[in-house]
């Protein structure tokens, strides 16, 4: 059974992605979440929500994507949303990452989860777009829910957040609309999100 | 946006499951995991080995059979395999608990995910069946991993294993030969899990 053996090799070692921590903090502020539970969180996410699509998409295909989305960083690690210098090493640390963790796979399965990870990356189908939606909503809801902790401790701009969820509308404009509105203006406004719009003054 | 607002409810809701503790330890035997991690794993692990079930199964309704199966335990709390006690009172306590965790979505979609999670704790469709053998399967490969850290803690004897998997096969009957094999018998052989098997003397 060399194939099972190879398949519940990377099965072991996947349980090494609840070690990978994030700078989310759970909705009660009380620690911040994992990978693993982040993962599971947008599968749960697009199985409720995936009415929302600005295009139909193929719903097993997305969930599988979110559920094996950040698997890379077990060994490339969390890159925050807002590291710039992380984020120039980014794309070189996961590859590499990839080619080692599916290298662990039978064959089929090695081209299978590194073409799904590769489309999320490349965010160019409806399952990509709706996958990055689901990525970057479930973050700012969590953040919204806990006041705003981690934007407070990062001292994060409005600039940086709406760099980030540019692409947000592209999965879903509804969900988009929700989030800009219930999750990051009522920071703003308070001044929990640092608002570094040009003053129209 | 009414619908909508239900199952954003819901869905923030769910980030306490990632609070519910669970009795078995990550592999590296480091800390318990949670159930969210715990359902993460399932997901992931079905989508590498559904080619395994004894009879075709529908990969999506299982990955989110498997996803949603323990949402209940937020306000029932985790009841342990071998919690005697616990379990007379289980199956009330998660009834009344999915009536209100349910109760927080929009009619059709409280009415999918009841109906999912009794198919799950019916264990009578191919999905269910396979869903039960990931949720025996994925402990014990944890287990074992760990060097039987959690069957040391609690004492577990053969026959408590044996009796909670005895529904292990009836998913996958290859994966179950694997599990019995590899996971548990060396655990026996050494002592880790006490062996309360009647003598042949």
């Amino acid at each position: 059974m060399e194939r099972l053996e190879k398949q519940l090799a990377f099965a072991l070692e996947l349980d090494k992605e609840k070690q990978v921590g994030r700078q989310t903090s759970l909705a009660d502020g009380s620690r911040k979440e994992n990978d693993a539970e982040h993962a599971w969180h947008l599968a749960v996410m697009t199985l409720l929500l995936a009415e929302y699509a600005n295009e139909p998409i193929d719903l097993l295909h997305t969930v599988a994507m979110v559920l094996f989305h950040d698997v890379v960083e077990i060994y490339a690690g969390d890159t925050y949303a807002y590291d710039e210098e992380g984020k120039k090493t980014q794309k070189s640390r996961e590859e590499d990452a990839a080619a080692k963790l599916y290298g662990l796979l039978p064959e089929d399965q090695k081209e299978w989860l590194t073409a799904l990870w590769k489309e999320f990356e490349a965010g160019e189908t409806p399952e990509a777009r709706f996958a990055h939606t689901m990525d970057n909503f479930q973050p700012v809801m969590l953040n919204a829910a806990s006041a705003g902790k981690e934007w407070k401790a990062h001292q994060v701009r409005l600039s940086q957040i709406m760099g980030r969820q540019k692409i947000t509308p592209l999965g879903s404009e509804i969900l988009w609309d929700h989030e800009r509105e219930h999750f990051i203006k009522p920071y703003v406004d308070n001044g929990t999100i640092i608002d570094d719009r040009p003053s129209d003054t």
